[in-house]
């Protein structure tokens, strides 16, 4: 297992590791009981407030944690995850307690009592900012309260989801940072 | 300029394409002016009917031509494209036609007006769905009614924008199907 050692980090800015389009596990808390989700359908929405939109299924034991408890933490795991990321989406917090079951680490907030993962990246911890498009699409919104960053590597590899039991790990990057109008980064 | 084969392609499948977080060209027409726009706020929402969430700020000269015009073009570039999604994404609609400006193709689609982009991997014609949340959050529900996608390669090599400058290029697949229930794939 790794421990990246976190530092934190502006929550104006996690665009920087959720736009990419990660695949992220969801930790929530609600009456003493935990849970953890994998999450492909995700958005940012707003830089400030730090918005995140995302579809939770009602058929997912967390959809309810996350609703009576309003909150939860958005984790971004690394590709040495790949094998959790994977078993997570494969059994329910139902049946197992995940963080057992998979030997996570249960970090603290300090925003929300949800746990932080501690083997991910990041942990952006989250509130329900606006349920309306819940009933009909599982939509929901979050804003970012806090954010714990890995001080490195400066990017994370991620694993990215196409369905079929395929990911795409992320790969090399390059700046065009010369060819943007400031105003446009 | 690369210019794909294409073939009809399932819409309840378009996640394979958008889950993985790329920059996407969102192409629109009114009234016979056209633009492109690139984004990368977005979120598929569900397989059937095939709907797709994402961000488009009323201050892009598309925001008008989409929301009067009721639809748009999701193209898919890959990264021999990245110039070009830089460079739309640093002029306006209101000042230059991109079309012309970039040397892009329009191709015709069969169910909107919107111009598909033809050097792009993927072309998603799709319509507004629920325009609800527009007005406080700039959050367009569009529903995918036709897609067209390259015959190869298998998957496209895409950019996904990480802010400042910078994109990441996809990178690796690696397959876990057989560590998936068939019904979580």
């Amino acid at each position: 297992m790794i421990y990246y050692k976190k530092k934190d980090f502006p929550t104006s800015k996690i665009r920087k590791f959720l736009e990419p389009g990660p695949i992220v596990l969801v930790s929530s808390m609600w009456k003493g009981e935990s849970n953890i989700m994998t999450m492909g359908w995700h958005t940012m929405m707003e830089f400030t407030p730090s918005l995140f939109g995302c579809i939770i299924s009602g058929s997912n034991h967390s959809f309810e944690l996350i609703r009576k408890s309003k909150e939860c933490v958005i984790n971004i795991p690394t590709v040495n995850l790949a094998r959790e990321v994977v078993g997570i989406g494969n059994c329910s917090g139902s049946d197992v307690d995940k963080f057992k079951k998979f030997s996570l680490t249960v970090a603290k907030g300090s925003k929300v009592k949800a746990p932080l993962i501690k083997e991910c990246f990041a942990n952006f911890e989250c509130r329900i900012k606006d349920s309306r498009m819940v009933s009909k699409y599982n939509f929901f919104i979050f804003e970012f309260l806090k954010a714990h960053v890995a001080v490195s590597p400066k990017y994370p590899t991620t694993l990215h989801y196409r369905g079929e039991g395929v990911f795409m790990v992320s790969g090399k990057h390059a700046s065009f940072r010369n060819k943007f109008r400031s105003e446009n980064l």
